[in-house]
């Protein structure tokens, strides 16, 4: 079994509006250098042999990832 | 400034019903490999130097975690 995350954020040119709100609760409570937040969303899967990188990316775009608005990034982090 | 990667899980005791919807449709799908998927958040900051590790914890975990059913992860991935 393999561990794999996937990493989907929204694209830069996309506003994030739920990132924005975190980004103004800090300055409120006294985090001023933290200049920008964007929100996203990671999964973590747990793969056997038979998923290969093309599935996964395919996972990623059908699946997991609106990509009018969001990137994707397929990482596989444990190998076993 | 540096970019901050903050992911946010839900621990591994809690059960994650959208990450389950996932993999039963994925399995419906013909990815009978995908045997578990868990679905957090990830949250990419930008902070100048006057933030320091302390306070990166301090925002993960009153602000973008909720400690009772998720574990956070912070990670610098740039410096400059």
């Amino acid at each position: 079994m393999a561990r794999v995350v996937v990493d989907v954020m929204p694209k830069e040119e996309i506003l994030d509006p739920q990132g924005q709100a975190i980004a103004g609760a800090l300055g409120r409570l006294g985090y001023a250098g933290v200049s920008e937040v964007r929100q996203g969303k990671r999964f973590e899967l747990e793969v056997d042999g038979s998923v290969s990188d093309a599935d996964l990316a395919k996972i990623a775009e059908d699946l997991l990832a609106n990509t009018v608005i969001e990137g994707w990034n397929v990482t596989r982090v444990q190998q076993s």
